[in-house]
This record gives structure tokens, C-alpha cells and sequence, in this order.
């Protein structure tokens, strides 16, 4: 049965903290799109498409088509970051386009121009910037965000706002008692509590401002009771962590597939070597902390030792990254993976991936900014599991292990939009198209 | 709701046209395992397990105690072979397992001596052998085959037998007249017809005497409405076609992954060394074509290209199989993939994986002899196509496209077997967990 | 002792058959080098330094201020080709420079239109073309060539001129009789003998017109007596066979250093992606076998299987050349070498590498035309094995083995510079540098 | 002219600090060999050959038949260890060989029992063990390891002895005034001074008992004036730093390939993942930085930055090395290079090495071993540049800068010998093959 979604009217405003490589090349990407420069691949939201109905039915519309999406023509950008540079100069910095494509929309990118951020250096050691805010108290700062958003929706006329955290990952950060309600964490904005860091600034802000929060980057932010719990009181979905691209995209294919086959690994050996802003910030140990930790969770999730000791109690998993200039944003990384099968034979994997980062990213964030308005007019507020697709640590409900198998999540996406839709969801059964064989088994 | 599946009582017969690489580390490994010296690892009815009920009640049991499967203590082995060697000694000359595990298990394998062949040189060019039946016409020869099938029945005592070919890749034929009906394929046998190849007569020879077909090559054989119509007829399942291994196995793993991420490809090339039995029947350009067609087909049905043109409709894809003798059987792969994303940005991914040809078909060719006996028992007859994760070239129901993306294979594996058993189907979507947001849908 | 060089006086002409990816690449890049806009690197003859004297003087100067070569801004190019296309017109369908480049040297590119070829389709199977010479025996083909030549020297008043063939792999062709004398292969021009394929009636008319003659493909050209002979003759060197670039660059660079530290090689397995117009026309198996000869040769010469039996003697080598379109002339290569060492245990080593063909041929066309021009000033003609560097498989004196080790041909070159310039020559000994040592062996 | 060598008359001693997995592969190995069980692959003295005169010549004896060398069934081995392990022991728990090949030697690896090790964890930090001295000072150390020396002669007869390092990479120390003169460093040796490590305190005993020394670690050891001095005063060879195998292998053939070609590099990127005992020891970044220091040298020492600025002076070079238990001491290697060529074009290469530590680095040990025993009987003494062939960081004389370039190290190498052996040197020049062009010349 169909569940009643708001159609999407109106323009929607997608407003980034941290206007870098991946937020300039989302930006610029969306403008190039429009003007039919260049097609949006890489993005579910825009190329995907969703079975319906028995296969042969034959029935794949875009996933754009099938549900109320808000449309690229009515998308507003806006954004923070420490830099003072407009968009083309930040894009053009970034070396992620060519600067021919660049050239081609310059004047729209050049009007984009970031308002200073919140900032705090001690939470990203390895940046420094100018364009900051000044404050007295982190209330006073969430206030000045705050007043940015609602400038923002007057400025553009906006209907709707997301926030998409594409800033750098912060240090490592654990849950404590600042964090356990809305009060606890509003009373720590008032004294400058040390852990509340300026990404959770920006979540507080945007959910007090009617607005969902998306968290590309691995930090803490919204994967709090407190947010959790302003996000419900406000009806705001939230999304994270960690925008999964690059070498987790391809562990989370991978290990689904040894796992599948029942095949043990023995070892997962994974290094990464890349030269833009994110490589300088993770060169930094207790910034590559918290990437680590959001890294490394995902085997365990896929494998599972506890069910199959067998097969992955002896797994040995070791994640690296490298800072290597010469790389700039095309991040590269090479895995080496050691499986057993029969009676325990060693055999090995070698996956080396020349991807580009921002180019995998752009779309995600994309994605995620379409799907968390499409959740608030669906009326579904809070977590949104059925997003994990999108990322490398999902945030879930308390006591619920996340899923990492992109497979699964794939299906647990494709399933919630069918839902929403009021289609069958689909199990992949099919004995009905052996019909004597039904019949033989009733 | 649960059907009836008849339980496991008594011995199961396997009987495998072509004791090589493939037949001989199967039966090796059964007997170490029933010895407690190895696993069998990289076999889902002896090592996997299976999730039943939902997420948080934390169930999930082995296969194989979740549905009646044979017990590997239960299985009796026999087959047929074109060279003398028992399989002691054609293990030891395959060198896929060590010299000290074959060692232990002596005895029993050198008890284990083939049969003469069915076999026809003009279909498998690059072999020889001996060991071979005298006949006048395929008929004949049929009916010897037929005749070894009850011997070893009543030798052994067994109470079920299912046959799994692991003989080589024959050369490449279409379907033609003599395959349209069983009275038609009747009398090719009487006539000596060309189209008829010994593959199709060991089927043949199996469903007469009610034993299941397992095509563990990418011949025709039972993929022919003359055999489909036998195997109802005398109410056997057949599942084929060519074991799923190595770059196969690794392409429907990552296959899916671009494909969920509506990230374009370009180019994919394949390249695979291996030095055994298998690669020097390969050799051959007419046994290569019949592998290559296997192998081809798998990416445009995962890709669709007629309903992703974007994406996927350029798509350039080779496959290249060399004969390589310092490998033996230590086949490796090689593959780039050239992908595109975000603004059609090129990415390339590289996967070199060295594995061992007979260790990954191994569990493959149990598990599929496990499955067949299991769904005869069940009252499936015909194509399985819930096997199909299994299978290069799954065979399917006229007009239906098969389903190559090894996700969707297992999803429809599992629930199949949850199907049989009476348990609820998977579907992933699980908002129920999260009941304020169902709750606010409603 | 210095030996006598003529200076490089006025204008060298550079004539080349086949304006192709390499030629165009040539071009352009020479052209963008006087411009300042690019550096010729890859190129040792502009950018290699060589040593001179003791260690300890530290003395290395770039090789063009060490012998007197032709300056690039003396250069004249012109050429021949089956298209009508300009070399600008060549170079943008090639698709090896940016756009963004050859439009910054347009007019100069296009200015060069290519003559006529002399072309017979029946020796490189797989092209077309209809800018091609008439003609009614091949005498008067190479006197239309000559004519060609003869033209081009008084319309640029060139004083040298050097011919590079940049063209196509023939089909494979072995020495016949109208190859073993001068006499004989000028009666064969008369009688259209098929034994004379295009290549060689070029290299002809270059001899007659005092132009050195450099052989870039594997073609048989001048590596037969009739030509030495009259390149002798006509006191004019000519260099070949086959640009050495890609995998067998690497292979002439790795094999040396596995063979330095006696380790054992058991296989080597290379296979090549490339999408070019060498990758369309090495898709026919006629003018592979050409290249396959010419790549195969390497390993057996390197490694001395006669000598060092134990090491060498069961060496299983493979190469494959896959037309894969996705990569046009960015030429990939993969390569699999089995080694083993102490005791016989097994290693192995793995190369991609993501090279551009032409990017690596363009500087080794330019060197052998820069390096026979000098040789011809310096009195030297016929084979220039010093050349050897450069080539896959390297034209030797009758009875001579081609030497492939790329260390040794580098050490050759260079110290057959430093002969020519009367410095010492090298061995590296170096016991001088410990006098007491010295001291106490005498 | 032929230089006098004494004949290699009398057993040789071996005596080896560290038997880890290095030294026991040697040992086992050598003993395999003498009894016909296996080859000495990989090690120069045994299997290589040497090209004698002329090309047309064709003489290339066996180097073990052309040099004095000592043979293998010569050899007595000894040693000290930080673990009571005899060798047997020490080399199952290495597993490096097979368990098969150490039983059918095991009588004779038993009987090698190691002395008690002069050991102080401080230098080696992750390393723990209890068969060690107890000493006062260094000075008695030093004395206790000479007794042990000339114990070990008197008990083997031995005429001659040569030490091998063989033992962990110390912590990172850097030359200083205890260094400068064996005076200052006998004076240390009685007060303790900390920069007198233990490595140092084996090759200051090996030397005052007339013993060359073999430094196959990156320790400091012998490369101070002090024990230079005290090598040339008592008449003995030294050779080191490091033995060269893996990753640097490989880094020293194809740099000086990528150089002879003028070919830019932008970035190397090297890391390896390995299990074993050195792995471990290396896990600890004061030892890490030892051997760092030796790997990253290479690369500039090759290119010369210096020489050819537009080439290599941007070049960012990154060594990592990775404990991986897995893998054991199958070490294993990937490198990522970006070079450059015609017009600063990017390609890349990447080379994955599967290599085994200790088989490539025992064959090094025996010929170290082997050529200072040489070099003795030959009457050279101190440093001997001429054994870089096999070290990662060759020691030099002051003031000069260490070849690198694995081909010059094997020229000097051969040319050493050809040379002590009064044969002609090599230069590769060969114009004589040429006649009528040398004829020319003159």
C-alpha cells in the first residue's frame, strides 16, 4: 500500500560545511548537468534504476521516476569553509576537473561564495584557514549558524534545506555525557564543553532549524543520543558516517562475495595512497583514528567470526593511509587479501583500485541530500538505516548491529523505496516461473 | 508454511563422468574431511550459515542443520574416466593436494577405479585416452552406461545417486532438431547423430535411470527441451551449466557492486593462465568457443545495457584463456576494468586473482550434488534454477533472462531453502526497527 | 683518442613513412619543444647527461654538449602516409597529445600534408587508405620515392636528411634469394618480386639518395645482405629492427637483474591491452607472427639458457597482444614471471604498466635519427649496433648475437660516444678509489 | 696481468650472529646442496658465469671455476642466538623450508647448537631472549665473543673464519666521537659507552682475531673510521650494509632502467607487508628508522637529482614496511612509480613482488661470505666497494658517493674479478665486430 510522500515543490537548498574537493565538484558537477555538459553518473538518484513486479514484467523505471525527487533545476547551493576562495577557485585548486569543464560554468561557480566557518583548529590539526567565525560561547557560535541557514532560505526562496557535512574528518572522539541528551549537550554549548566539536555545531543548528543532517565524514556529530533525539522532537532524518568510496566501496563488494561462497580469509591487508586535503588531514594520527576505527569495523560486520569461527576468527585486517602528493585527488589503493578454500588451500587477492575520490563521492552526497528530503516528506524522521548504502560506518538504532554487505543494503534502499511506493518488495524467490514445480510442492 | 521434504535415509551415490583435477580434490577432500584431517571449507552446505527470523533475535544456524542434506559420511563415490588411473594416482598427477594429506587417505582412493569412458575424441580434440567403451551406436552406448549406473547401485547399496559431470568443456555446439523431443533425441541416439555429444548421453543414461544431472561444464547437454522434458518426465532435477570459479566468480562478485552504484563501464578485459588438463583442452579454439560464450554472457546480463544504455552500452569486453604449463593447477587471473563515474571521470580497477581452479570447484561440485538430491526429495524436478549461484551459465525456464549478479543468486538460494523449511523470506527492508518511523507511515 | 666529426652544419631533414600516432607525436613534440612549451623527455640525446673521467670529478654533461648533434631548431620533418591527413588532422585522431597542445602549434602541423605512399594492402592486412602511389613495377615505385625525396631536399635545402620508417608491421617474411645481393634485389624491384614488401623499397630509395635508414617496426627491411651491402656501399649507416618501448623495455630492464643474481626463471607471461592503429593491424595474425618473433627472441638471448641450463633452460614464454579499443594508444601491459631461488623455491613478480606507445616511441625516433645522422658524419655506415639500445631486436653482424640486456646496450652507447670523443672508456673497477688496496695487490 | 691469490686451502668457518631465518636458510641450505638434495639458486659464486674475451669467443665459465673461491663442502658453520633453538628448531619455527627437506637433514642442523648471544634489548626493542652473556663491561664482552672465535677454530680446525651478520636491525645511531678512532673506541669499550652496540662489539672481535667482517644488517657497525682502521691495520676485508634482496632488489634494477631512458619519475611509492621476525623487530620505530634510512637512499644515488633536475628533483619517494603476520616470512612488495616522458606525459608502473625474505637474502650471506674470504687471500683489506652488488646501502671510501645502479655494481663486480684474475675488462664497446667501420674511423 502506498504511503503518502509530499511531492517536492519548491526549490531545495543543499548547504555544505567544508567547500573542498568533493563539495566543489558536486557543486560544479550539478551545474555542468544542467547545462547538459556532462551526465550525473555515479548517482543512484539520477541513473538508478528499481525493479518492479516479476521479472518478466520487464519493468525498470529510473528511480527518479519512480519516486518524487526534488529535480537538479531546483537545487540551491550554499557553503562554509575556512578558505575564503569562491567555488572556481576552490574547484580549480582542487585539480579534480578539467579546467575546461570549469571554464564552461566559471560564472555561476564564482558567485558561490563560502561564509566563514565554525571552526576550531584543535579538532583538525593539519588545516589552517582565515575565513572563520569569531565567538564567545559554542551557543554562540551554533546561533551564528543558525541565522546563516535562515539568511540562506531568505536570500534563495528555498522551500527546503538539507545539510551535507563535507568537511574534514576531526579527531577521535567517544560518546560521553555531554552527549547523552538535548539538555546535557545544550548546557555544554553554553560552557564550551571540549566535546562537542564544530561538526555537532553544525547538526544542532541545522536540526533546530527544521533541517536534515547529512555526515560525510567519519566523526561522531549525529550519532549521539542527544542528536538522535533532537532529530526525532524536530522530524529531521539524519545520515551517516563516512561517505563509502574508494577502497571500502570495493571491501564491502568483495567480502560479501568470499562470504557467499563460504571461502576464509586469513588476512586483509589494505593500503591507500592519495595527495589531496583529506591525505593531509589523515596524516595526522589522531585524525586517522577515527577514519581507522570507521574503517576497520566494516570485516568484522561482513564476516562475522562469531557466527563462522571457522571461516574469519583468525582474520588478520590492517588498514593504511598514505599521504603521496604526486596522487593530488586520484587516490589509489591496493589490497591484498588472503583467503583459504578446500580443506584450507591459501589462495590470494590482489585489487588495485585507481579511482578518483571526489569523483566517487559527488554522487553520494548527491544522493544523500535527495533522499533525506525525500525521507522528510515521507514523514520519516531520525535514523535512516535503509541509507547505509551510501556509507562506510551507518549509524542504526541502539543495540542493532549495522549492515555493511553493500548487497544488502542495496536491497534494504530498493526495498524501502517500494515500500514507500506501495510496490511489492522483492525476495528474489521466483519458484512461480517453474509453475509445475509449485504445484508439486503444494 | 512448511512442504515435505523427504529426509536423507541410506547412502547417496555421486557418480562423476571425468576423475581429473576437478572430481579428484572432491573426493580426496571428502574423505580427509570424514577423517577430521581438513575443512570443507568454500562448501555453504557444510560451512555456511543462514540467517532466519529477524536481525536482533541473532539465529543463525549451518546450513546443514537447517535443512535434511546427505551426510558427507553417507556419500559413496564411482565415475568414469578416459584413462586408467585410479584416483589415488590421477590425484597425485593432477598436484593439487599435497603428496602427505593423499597419503593418508591411500587406501580408499586407490580402491577407487574408473570405469571405461563414453567418449568421442572429435568433441574434445586436445585429449586422448584408452580407457574407452567399444560401441555401434549411441544407443549402445547409452545402455552401457545405464548398465554401470545399476551396477554401482547395487555394488554399493546406495539408495539415491545423483551424476555430476566434471569431464572437459566439449566443443561448441547449438541446439538443433535432434534436441526438440525426447523421441527425436531417441532416435539420434539409434542413428549415431552427430549433435548428440557423450555428455548428453551420460545425461541421458542418468535421468533414465532416475538420477539427477549436475553439468559441472559449459556444454549443452541437458540445456535442450529433449532433456528438460525427460528430467519432469521422470521427475529429476538438473541444474548447469560449468561450475562458477575463479575470474567468473570475481566478476559476478564486482559486477554487482558497479552496478549498484550506477558507475559506468567501458572496457572490461579477462585474462586467465592455468596450466592443467582444463587449459590444455582449451588450447583448442572449438572446445575455447563453447567456454567463452560461458563466459561472456555474464556481464551484459548483470549490466543490462538495453535498460542502463549510459552506462553500460559501450561496454567493451574480452575474454583471453592461455595455456600456461609452470601454473598447473594454480589458474590466475588477470582483469582491468575500465569504469567511468561522476561527469563520465575514468577510473580503472585491476584484479589479479591466484587461485586454484579444482580448490574453488571442489565445494561447488558437493554443494550441487548436495542441493539436487535435496530438491529430489523436495519434489523439484527440472531446471533449478535456485542454483544458479553455483553456475556460469545458469540454465533457465524458455524466455526467462538468467540472474548472474551472485547476490541476487544467493538471496534467491536462501530464500528458497527458507521457502522449503516454512521460515519467513528476507527482504532487508526492516523498518519495523525503527517503529516511531513506521509508526509516523501509517 | 679523438676520432674526426664532421659538425652538424644547416638544416637535417627528417623523412618518415607512416604519419601515425608515433610520427605525429614526434612532430608535435619537437615542435612544442621549440616553442617552449614541452619537454622532450624520454629523450637521451636531449635530456640524458653521461660521465666522464674519475668518479670523484663528478663530471656529467648532457650528451648534446658532449658530441655534435643536430640541433632541434634545425629539424625539417616530412613523410608519407595512406591518409590524406595533415599531421594535424593525424595527431587529433591519434588521441595522444591534448587537444589544448596541438592547437597551440596548429598551423606549423598543418602545414605538413603527407605524400603519396607506396602501399600494397597485401602486406599489412588490416589498413586502408587511398593516398597511394600508382605504379607499374616496384622499380618505378622506389624511383617515385626517390623522386620524393630528392624533392623534399631541394624544397627545404636541407643538407642531411635521415629517413625513420614510423609505419605498420608487415606481414612476417623471411630471407629469401632476392634479398642475398644487391644485383638480385634490384632485378626482384624490375620483376615485382612479392618478396619485397613497401618497407624495403623505401629503405632502398633512402640508400640510393645518401639517407640513412632507420627500421622502427620488426619488419625484415634492411636486416638482409642486399641492403647492408649497399648501405655500405652508399657509406650510410641504418639501425633496427622495432622501437623498443613498453613491455619489452621493461623486460630487457628486469630480465638483466634477475640474471644478474642468478635467480631461475620457470614462465613469463605477458600480455598487452591496446586500442591503437598497431593494435588493429597486430590483430591479424600474419603481421602478429612479425611482432611475436620479434618479441620472443628477448628473454633467450638475455638469459643464455645454453649457458646456465639450471637456471634457464625450462622457461615457458608467452606473448599476447589483446586489440582492446577502450585504451586507444594508452598501451597496458601485465606480466607474470615465475622465478625461483635458493633451493628451488618458487617467487613471483607482477608488472602493469600504464604506459602511452607513443609517448615512449616519439624520443626513440628522434635519438636514432639524431644518433645516425652523427654516425654518418663520424664515417661510420652499415650496422650500428651501438644502436642496439633503442631496438627489440637489434640488427648484429652475421654470426654476432644481438645483445638485449639494456645495461649493456647502454654501456655500449656510451662508451662508444665517449670513443668517439676520444675520453676514456668506463668499466666501473673503480680499486683506484682504494689506493692502499691497490697498493698492497701490486 | 694476473694478480697473486692464495689458494683456498683448509676449511673455512662461517660464524654467524643471528640465527634467525636468514641464517638457518643457510645453513640448511649449504647442507642440502653437499648431499645432492637441491640447487644453489640465486647465489652468484655457485650458479653464475662470467663472459671471458670476445663476444665471438663464447667463453663463459661457472665463476666458482674461474676464481679461487672455497668450496662448499669446506664449509663449517657457527654461531651465536639470542634463543637456545638449535638450528633444526630455529628453522622449523622460521618456516621458510619445507618441513621434508630440514628431517632429511636434521642429524646435522641438530648438532648446531648457537652460544650464548651478546645481546642488549635496548638496540633491538621488540626482541626478547635468554641465551645471552653476562658481562661487565663491553670490553669483556668483546672478549668473551674472541674467545668464543678461537674456540671455534680450535674445535673445527678451521683455516680460515669469515662473521656474518645475520642478527635484527638495531636502533637508528649515527656516527660520533666514540666512533673516530679505534682508540676512542677501545676506551669505550671500557666505560660502557652507549654508542657502542652490540653489533659493533661482534665486528670488533671478529677483526682482532684476523676475521673479515659481513654487516648484512642497516646498522652503523663497521661504517666508522674506527673499524675501517682497525680492518685496514689487521688486513681484513669489510663488506656492508644490508643485505640487498625484495623491494630494494627490484628498485635497483628498474631505476637505473627508468634513468638510462631519460624517463622523469614524479613519485615512488614502496610498501611491503611480512611477518616474520625482522617484521616484527622493524614494527618498533626506532628500528624502522635504521632501515628506512638504508632503503631511501637508493633512489636519489641512481637518478642524481642533482645532475638532471628536470627529471627527478620533484621526485617524492615513500617507504613503508607493514607486520603482517599472515604472510610469514613470505614477504611481499608493491610499488606504485609515476614517471613521465615525451612532452611530461604520466604513466605509471606497479610491481607486486611475492617474494620469500630469507630465500633471496641467504644466497647473498654464502657469497659475501665467499668473495671477502677471496678478497683476504687476494691481500685486500678494509671496505670492498666491488661486493655492492649485494648490499642496499654499500659502504664507501670517504668522499664517495655509493653506486647503487645494480648494473654497474655487477660490472664492477666482474670487472674486479677479471681483473684480480688478469683478464681483459669488459666494456661492451665492440666497434671491432665492425671492422671496415673502425677502419673507417682511423
Amino acid at each position: 500500500m502506498k504511503e503518502y510522500v509530499e511531492p517536492a515543490e519548491g526549490k531545495l537548498g543543499i548547504l555544505i560545511p567544508g567547500l573542498g574537493a568533493v563539495a566543489t565538484t558536486l557543486i560544479a558537477g550539478v551545474e555542468a548537468v544542467r547545462k547538459g555538459l556532462a551526465q550525473p553518473i555515479g548517482s543512484l538518484t539520477q541513473m538508478g534504476s528499481i525493479r518492479l513486479g516479476k521479472r518478466t514484467e520487464n519493468k525498470y523505471p529510473k528511480i527518479k521516476d519512480f519516486v518524487p525527487l526534488a529535480d537538479l533545476n531546483d537545487i540551491v547551493f550554499g557553503g562554509w569553509d575556512v578558505y575564503e576562495d569562491n567555488v572556481y577557485d576552490a574547484a580549480m585548486k582542487a585539480k579534480v576537473l578539467d579546467a575546461g569543464l570549469l571554464t564552461a560554468i566559471k560564472p555561476e561557480l564564482e558567485a558561490l561564495v563560502p561564509m566563514k566557518a565554525a571552526f576550531d583548529k584543535r579538532y583538525v590539526k593539519n588545516l589552517d584557514g582565515t575565513n572563520i567565525k569569531s565567538f564567545t560561547t559554542k551557543k554562540d557560535l551554533a546561533d551564528q549558524v543558525r541565522e546563516d541557514i535562515r539568511n540562506f532560505k531568505a536570500k534563495t526562496g528555498c522551500t527546503r534545506v538539507v545539510m551535507v557535512w563535507c568537511g574534514s574528518t576531526e579527531i577521535y572522539q567517544v560518546e560521553g555525557p555531554v552527549h547523552h541528551s538535548i539538555a546535557a549537550f545544550e548546557a555544554g554549548l553554553e560552557n564550551n564543553d571540549d566535546h562537542i566539536s564544530p561538526s555537532m555545531i553544525y547538526a544542532y543548528a541545522a536540526l533546530k532549524e527544521d533541517v536534515p543532517y547529512v555526515n560525510g565524514a567519519p566523526n561522531l556529530t549525529v550519532d549521539t543520543p542527544a542528536l538522535v533525539e533532537l532529530a526525532k522532537e524536530t522530524g529531521n532524518p539524519i545520515a551517516g558516517k563516512d561517505f563509502k568510496t574508494g577502497q571500502t566501496l570495493m571491501k564491502t563488494i568483495i567480502a560479501p562475495g568470499l562470504s557467499a561462497r563460504a571461502l576464509g580469509v586469513r588476512g586483509w591487508f589494505s593500503t591507500n595512497i592519495l595527495g589531496n586535503r583529506d591525505g593531509l588531514v589523515l596524516d595526522d594520527p589522531d585524525n586517522f583514528k577515527t577514519k581507522e576505527v570507521s574503517k576497520l569495523s566494516v570485516l568484522d560486520e561482513i564476516f562475522r567470526p562469531d557466527v563462522n569461527p571457522e571461516l574469519y576468527s583468525e582474520l588478520y585486517h590492517k588498514v593504511r593511509i598514505n599521504y603521496y602528493p604526486p596522487h593530488g585527488d586520484n587516490k589509489e589503493s591496493w589490497d591484498n587479501i588472503d583467503i583459504f578454500g578446500w580443506l584450507g588451500y591459501p589462495m590470494q587477492i590482489k585489487i588495485n583500485f585507481l579511482c578518483r575520490d571526489s569523483i566517487l563521492a559527488a554522487p553520494v552526497a548527491l544522493d544523500l541530500a535527495l533522499f533525506t528530503d525525500l525521507a522528510k516528506r515521507a514523514g520519516m524522521s531520525g535514523i535512516q538505516e535503509w541509507l547505509s548504502f551510501y556509507l562506510k560506518s551507518p549509524q542504526t538504532a541502539e543495540g542493532l548491529r549495522p549492515e555493511h554487505d553493500i548487497f544488502k543494503q542495496l536491497m534494504k534502499l530498493q526495498n524501502t523505496l517500494r515500500h514507500m511506493m506501495g510496490e511489492d518488495l522483492i525476495t528474489h524467490l521466483g519458484l512461480d516461473y517453474y509453475q509445475d514445480i509449485v504445484d508439486s510442492m503444494h
